[in-house]
């Protein structure tokens, strides 16, 4: 039996991958803030330290509201750098991850493309791909697979309440439409059921040919 | 039933990738240089106007001996301009993808860390992966996904031939081994198996954790 | 005296980095199309091998039309094959630089976001740009600086003719405006006055702050 | 007069970004943890207040020792978020460039190769270079240059204290040789000195050719 734990797994983006590995038979657990609260490290602490090993780990995490540069407090930047670095990084120290198994990280498109509304999600998400980009090559070793998947629009909540005129964005995308949280399940799926391995150490867009930039 | 026109299909990662579209049920034309030879402008388009329309493409093809910058001629680099750029331009122009389609560009991590032995190859697969990043916006618009997977050190003739001691620089690679074509035979199978969609206009390190830039 | 030859040198930014090259002393030969045709292979060789020495080589020639991919037809494709990318190579085959020496490259910000209109620009382009990448660290052993600069839209006749409201669009600008020729000239310029030499396998967005791709 | 406050002026590059300042006639600020200490948000903020206007800011400070992820404590990613990004941050948010101005950066090759022993850096150094990316679009509007430069292997304190064999490893580079600090000085001041604004919103590798990524 295959061990998934899936951090913000109860709902978007995490819940279709909690799903999806559900169907190929992998125990998963789907993690909500009640579980594990990433903005606090004692949360972080207190669940890490009480996982025993698992076989995939799915970190993924809400990001904060939009705010601009110059209006983003001290606290708000401290409570960010924990929710979508430190608490990441805690979380890969403490929970052991089984030889041939998987670490997905679902960052952002904004990882490449930074966003002045995102400016706080565009800079540690950054920061925890350059992390986990490091570690890829020690888990190497062990055949623990590193994938860093960065979506770009998605249908989501999220999407829904950071885009004015969601049917007019829509439209301007390439696919003419967003990306569903299950096409995202789906990859994780196919990637742990064909035991793709040697895709690893890798940031992958995942935008319906949305982004500018040749890579 | 989903067809599929793999060029270069007749060995090495082409050959895996046929495969594993066979086992899903595709109708799989894998060609070898007697249907059609990529350096050969007349061979690719006679190749490509008789070619009806295809549900997948995969655009894959052998690359030129390891040579200096210094000694390479003209003629050779019109040659591998044919083989690596112009003739992958031809096939595009000419062969028809289905709405809902895919195409596949299996190019090289030297896209991304060109490497001097390997100068003309650096050079033009790096060129038509632009032309791709480019076209993917296009084909988006009929729900055509663009892949460009770039393998790092896979266990193919090819690398055997380029370095010098195999097992020494297995050894030095983070996973300890080659990548298997096989490995990206079931990457491209699991992506349209489970039509993933929204994975279009991307390149994709395929190469074991092996490059060290952050993307 | 440091002697330097400026290809495309009598008009728009070549001329303006073959000016700027004047004004602390160099002896530069700013080449037009009665010099050297980089379209024309045969006109590539001939001046390339006339040449002796030089301290400074700008690698500088205009684009083709805009075009886009479906309507480019062979022979076009092979004319700026010529013109964007074979005859660069050549011109390095044949042209040699001093020790100490400085090779710039004026290529384009289509090189890392590419463009529809542009594609055989920005595929020849960016082909060229991995080929310089290479050569900078064989350059290197001999003190020789390799430095891409990569333009966004600067106020050239050409910018003119591909944008259609030019007014518009430099309001959309970060800046407000268009780059100067000169300032790139300035810039080169810069570099060479004050013997920065470390600078080298690099390639510079001079672009107003116009890209959204962090690097 | 143009006035220039350089962080972490009093030593290697920082010291010769101030020197080199002055001889333009710059009335520079060099600052030393006895004016700042980029480590402590309450020292940092202390400082900032107390500047009026600046003309040129120079965004400068050391990094920690090396150290392996998981031996990382929970404060020294604390301390070193301050140090690398907070900090940064704060004065950016306090001190105001007067129009015409330039923001200079100094961050590290490992934002684009991230490095193991240098995790730390590698990752806060990338989160404030998409900050400053992202600022640069605004900063624009009022004709101020922000200029993120990423050295290479320099020859400072730090890069003995890094590197086991300094004369085998800059043996190893493509140059033969370690940056100086006062290319990087010559750099910044001919910027300056030729008033070129148009450079603005790019990363600049500055490392002689070591880098192996095409950009």
């Amino acid at each position: 039996m295959t061990k998934a734990i899936v951090i913000g797994g109860s709902r978007g983006i995490g819940k279709s991958i909690s799903e999806s590995l559900q169907e190929i038979g992998c125990e998963v657990l789907a993690t909500s803030r009640k579980e594990i609260d990433t903005s606090n490290i004692e949360s972080v602490k207190k669940f890490s330290e009480h996982q025993g090993n698992t076989d995939i780990l799915v970190l993924n995490t809400g990001g904060p509201p939009a705010k601009e540069f110059f209006s983003i407090t001290e606290e708000e930047w401290q409570k960010y750098h924990n929710q979508l670095f430190l608490g990441f990084c805690l979380i890969l120290k403490n929970i052991k991850i089984n030889e041939g198994g998987y670490i997905f990280l679902i960052s952002s498109s904004v990882i490449k493309e930074p966003n002045p509304k995102l400016i706080i999600s565009s800079a540690y998400r950054l920061a925890f791909s350059s992390v986990l980009k490091i570690l890829s090559k020690d888990f190497a070793k062990k055949n623990i697979s590193c994938i860093n998947i960065a979506p770009g629009p998605i249908n989501t909540q999220r999407t829904k309440e950071l885009v004015e005129n969601v049917d007019e964005y829509t439209q301007s995308l390439p696919m003419g439409r967003l990306g569903e949280p299950k096409e995202i399940g789906n990859f994780v799926k196919s990637i742990v059921q064909n035991k793709v391995k040697y895709l690893s150490g890798v940031v992958i867009n995942f935008d319906g040919s949305n982004s500018n930039h040749i890579f």
